[in-house]
């Protein structure tokens, strides 16, 4: 089992290293985290992410509106903290409350601000081969889980189960690179696939991130095959206090049995992506510093 | 053989159906092509875009700078282009002088006038699935022609060999969308993929633009296999007057008693570039006139 707690952990060590010797610069890293509404899930996620700055070195501040709140207002916020040099990246929590474009919210954050690596100018880059700037967070977290597993893409068979724009889309490009950690032939399945484990069980590598349980099953992996497994699903669970339990999209008791290694869930990419997250924080900063 | 420059004439009449409209309505769409020095194949290049913009009831008018022309001079250029409302479309004509950075004018752009698709906006947007903008001209022409010779490749596997950011990055995140004419398998082969072989010869369609001569072989190909050759290689040839002649990547003559069908080089993809500029140039403005 790949624990990627354990690699995160490992992450934000180096990130703190790097904040500190920014703050040494006189450059204290900043995130400024942008809540509209009272969503408790989303207050639960932002305060663990302004946890993880703090242990970090970087100063986090949390940005309140109300749910009713208008498309102004929070194009209003953007701005002000597009313009306020002491937060490096900028991260607007979703979801935006429903009668607000996300999108527009989204864009409106300056490029070198976009710490989730998701403008449009940072996921263009990208596809011009061009990893200087923010890379979303959870494919830079595979693309970390692989490299400090062992488990080097290059050369490699990689089948990437799922087509979304934070994950399936923007690994494919990051695996797909010329140069170290990357040049691996990557395949993308999806539900518009026929047969998805008939590329499956051809993969060095598995990526399943199709947000739905057991769609990798233990017949759709060849022995030896390393599996990632991005899926977080709530299922019921009697058995369990609270009546549910976290699993990912590879069944993952029967896919351990063939495969040489499997990520947790949770415990796996889940912690990655907060990891990968400070990680470009830090990056904008030290970029803003060297200006 | 397919037949690219017949359905690059189909889209150019379609294009002109189209510009004709919007000229009808008061906006006839209008495309600034930038030569920066005096390299006789840009001339030319220029000169076709010009004369296919002509024929199409696109207005096109080209400006010049001289090759020593500063990197200001052409950022001033550029500026003036997007400022400039009778121009939907600018198309800086590559290469640029050697001192003058590429990605910099390119950039400067207006992502609403880039045409040629490769702003990293407009890249961006495409990996959100969002086809709405600008599409890069050849992975785009690539779509058009498997659409109009009824290889639509929904549910097919399409092997990719060439990962560039012209052709094989972008046409990998289009054939991969959801949607009509993509929701493909796609797997991207490159200069790093071992036995590029052993994909091709799983793939119901092929797409080659490694810009190598015999890249694609028979042996590589499977019977009734669509090849898609984006190609286009000078290669010595005595019998010619001129001394040279045009292949694509594939061994075309072997191939063609393999696969289902092939097309043309030239006359094949290249052709299409073209077209799907106009496409793209009308559709800016379509998209100006309704603002």
């Amino acid at each position: 089992m790949i624990d990627g707690a354990a690699i995160a952990s490992e992450i934000r060590s180096e990130v703190a290293a790097r904040a500190a010797e920014l703050r040494e610069q006189g450059t204290t890293p900043g995130l400024a985290a942008m809540l509209v509404g009272d969503d408790p899930a989303s207050e639960s996620y932002v305060a663990a992410k302004a946890r993880a700055c703090e242990e970090a070195g970087i100063f986090a501040e949390t940005f309140r509106l109300p749910a009713t709140a208008s498309r102004e207002d929070v194009l209003g916020l953007v701005g002000q903290l597009n313009a306020d040099t002491r937060f490096h990246g900028i991260l607007p929590q979703l979801p935006l409350p429903s009668h607000i474009d996300e999108r527009e919210i989204l864009d409106a954050v300056d490029p070198a601000k976009d710490v989730d690596g998701l403008h449009p100018v940072n996921l263009g880059r990208l596809v011009r081969g061009d990893t200087g700037g923010a890379i979303p967070c959870t494919p830079n977290g595979v693309m970390e889980i692989l490299q400090r597993t062992g488990n080097d893409p290059a050369g490699k068979h990689v089948v990437i189960v799922g087509r979304s724009t934070l994950v399936g889309r923007p690994l494919a490009i990051l695996l797909s690179n010329k140069g170290p950690g990357a040049n691996a032939t990557v395949t993308i399945c999806h539900t518009g696939t026929p047969d998805i484990g008939a590329y499956t069980r051809q993969a060095d590598i598995v990526v399943v991130a199709a947000g739905r349980p057991n769609t990798l099953t233990a017949d759709m992996v060849s022995p030896g095959a390393v599996v990632i497994d991005v899926g977080t699903n709530r299922i019921d669970d009697a058995s369990r206090e609270r009546g549910w339990r976290l699993v990912g999209d590879a069944d993952a008791r029967n896919v351990r049995e063939v495969a040489a290694a499997i990520t947790k869930v949770p415990g796996g990419v889940g912690p990655m992506t907060i990891a990968m997250l400070l990680v470009n924080t830090v990056r904008a900063a030290a970029r803003a510093a060297s200006q």
